[in-house]
């Protein structure tokens, strides 16, 4: 691939500043930068499954991580919200803001396959238990010739989970899975992941103790000082440095002109 | 366009037999037919505006047709149920079924065009008025070009609205127009409306009134039969045959084979 792709995690957390992030991607896009965007949803999710009646459940897990529970209503409930309403706003918006996004689940095209994890071990009271019929799993390929062609044919691709099992069923998979993977996959110059706080923070919540920079070397130091929700994206972080990307910036979706910050190195730039 | 298209609009209404319909178009589409299909929602649509407490409102025009008034919030819900739930729905049964199946709105890729109505007039109380800021329109082009790469590279399309008006707004559309207009621009050699009814009935409900066989010359005619939501449908099947398209066919969506069964024949066939 081009080494100039820039692959873009849009967090799915509250105050994201879609406007900006679609002026910011429009502007990069008319400049010919080559660009993925992959966005999530959880915050509108969590509201909309409210909203339906069927709360959204999380199981942890024995290594203290913890993942949304996806039983089948759940699962239609994230197709609505992430390949619906998030990935319909976005797309008019960069559309409005004049680039030509074209919006696309995993299983479009079996763009993202995985592995579905049927059971799920959970801890409960102290004691490990099996959760099964679960319709999450890994991302564990994307089809780099359906992104090529996008991007050869002058498209914006602004992805979404799910993914497409082995099994041909959709399973919830991670966002920043799916970026790492595509910035690993199509050895992108830079992968930013864009949140709610302004990077990578050395005592989270404190805003004031944001890292600026961390070698890629020292990489596996972003796991030990990563938090709650930001553990996943800086395991994925880890693993696309690892393997060659060369840049991996943790950046502020809430702002003006976020893409530009980031790439100009504010945030918590790793490389 | 290859002359043996065929383009199927699956209607949105309660009874369709999804699983049928995506194992007969995968068939279809294995055995190298040309196929792009085109899916409502209506029946989905007003149940999870009810639960999300946006209940639907209809708009009844002047010249006796409704449609469904669509504010900002309601043009998100559309979204969600059409984009969201039914797209990816279908779009994973097709997978399924061996049919490697793509879902597009009309956003993505500036794949459908059209005009919005702003100010839409409307009866109430015998008085015409006029209702503003609606998110509704009719759709005017289609990017061929892109069907065409998608249709060349293997992958069967299954789109939805919303289509993109001309201020870059999403807007929603009537599917029966959308599937009649790639029909027409495609010059496909057969469209077929499958809804939850046989086909084009006399005596509206009354399902042992099928027609069967309408000729070319005279598909006016199927204006004056057409009741209730069939109207729309029996208007683009008018314009699709008054443009060129050979074969148009109302058939049953709920019936096992239902595609099978309607480029056999059964339902009403128009040509």
């Amino acid at each position: 691939m081009n080494s100039s792709l820039i692959v873009v995690k849009i967090g799915g957390g509250d105050g994201m500043n879609y406007e900006a992030i679609a002026h910011d991607a429009a502007q990069l896009w008319q400049d010919g930068t080559p660009l993925i965007l992959v966005h999530g949803g959880n915050a509108e999710l969590n509201r909309v499954a409210e909203q339906l009646g069927h709360p959204p459940q999380f199981l942890k897990h024995p290594n203290g991580m913890t993942s949304r529970l996806t039983d089948r209503r759940a699962l239609e409930i994230f197709e609505m919200v992430y390949c619906g309403l998030v990935n319909k706003r976005l797309v008019e918006r960069l559309q409005a803001a004049g680039a030509n996004a074209i919006g696309l689940s995993g299983l479009d095209g079996q763009l993202l396959r995985g592995r579905r994890k049927t059971a799920v071990k959970y801890v409960e009271n102290d004691k490990i238990k099996i959760h099964r019929g679960d319709y999450t799993g890994s991302v564990e390929s994307v089809k780099e010739t359906l992104l090529m062609t996008l991007l050869e044919s002058g498209f914006l691709p602004v992805l979404t989970p799910p993914a497409l099992s082995h099994e041909y069923e959709a399973i919830n998979v991670d966002g920043d899975q799916i970026a790492a993977l595509i910035a690993r996959t199509m050895q992108a110059s830079a992968l930013v992941l864009l949140s709610n706080v302004p990077g990578l923070l050395a005592r989270y919540p404190d805003e004031s103790s944001l890292i600026r920079h961390i070698p890629a070397s020292r990489v596996e130091q972003t796991l030990e000082i990563a938090q709650e929700r930001m553990k996943k994206k800086a395991l994925s972080a880890a693993e696309a440095i690892q393997a060659g990307v060369k840049k991996v910036i943790f950046a502020d979706g809430r702002v003006d002109n976020p893409l530009q910050r980031a790439l100009a190195g504010e945030g918590t730039v790793i490389e």
